[in-house]
């Protein structure tokens, strides 16, 4: 499996505060191990602040480029953790919402979703027409975005991948790694 | 204005956790101020832990009645909180969505919800047909449900009453008070 991803360029999202902190490492984790070059992107270069299940503080995190600068071109996969208030404030940001909607319009990139990031998902039109999970609390947000929502650990529909919580890291992880590793062969 | 409201029996949401504590405090205070009384409703009885811009822990605040024993008949308005982790774990709720719904349907009862709240009247179905406001990364979601959102700081619409955040807490309590007095006259 290591080496698989050599020349993989991943964008990984993180809010100012409120990112569901093992929805950002354990994906980081799994890419670099499949030797991924992984970008942390946020919304500005400030120190990001982590959470664990929503509302306690977690690890701080470096920010490797601000969302404002980035183009789809510089990456091959686009990952979206959640943590509600996180989520929250990427869907909010409209250069969030464009480099969401480039990746999932692209068969020829990859965008991954986990639990409360599927809401960029409604906010960019990706969700429209797909097959996704989420976070329970968002089915409906998904279902009127035009989403078949499913209750499954990891939905893979076309280029989007999608998981309902930290619990589904291990299979998200797999599927984006396969996924990632598919489109180099 | 004091006493405009005796007799007058408001039900207010809490969040176990994550309830944005203004929008929590100053609607009751607002409440009590003209007269009514208002009966604090949570998920459960065990306290609630509220906090300030989301993320800041704040004040702990009893509950008086669990959601799932309250009825309709039993209140003449719901007051529907923000904070988005607290709005997210409300709209999850059967119950909360049940009660949101019957107060929405009802045009002798006020329904007021502000910030994140509205996810609720997403949830619900109340917000098709509607206009209405919210906090503004809410804003696909309500009109993918079918209301018409607009950036007002208090938004009237029948029985429903909405809001922002937690600046236009002014505008938002005094058009509860005077809805809540408008049908008693």
């Amino acid at each position: 499996m290591a080496n698989d991803l050599d020349g993989t360029r991943v964008a990984l999202l993180i809010a100012p505060a409120g990112t569901e902190e093992p929805e950002f490492t354990e994906p980081r984790k799994a890419l670099e191990a499949a030797g991924a070059t992984v970008t942390v992107v946020g919304l500005d270069t400030d120190d990001a602040h982590a959470v664990n299940h929503d509302l306690e503080p977690a690890g701080t995190y470096a920010v490797d480029r601000a969302v404002a600068g980035v183009a789809p071109e510089d990456f091959d996969g686009l990952v979206v953790p959640g943590g509600t208030v996180g989520a929250d404030k990427l869907r909010a940001e409209d250069d969030v919402v464009r480099l969401v909607k480039a990746f999932g319009d692209d068969d020829a990139k990859v965008l991954a979703a986990i639990c409360h990031g599927p809401w960029t998902l409604a906010e960019s039109g990706v969700a429209e027409g797909r097959r996704l999970t989420s976070y329970p609390s968002l089915r409906t947000d998904l279902r009127n975005a035009g989403a078949t929502w499913v209750d499954e650990e990891v939905v893979v529909d076309g280029n989007l991948i999608t998981s309902r919580k930290p619990d589904d890291l291990p299979a998200f992880t797999s599927a984006l790694v396969d996924a990632l590793a598919a489109r180099k062969s």
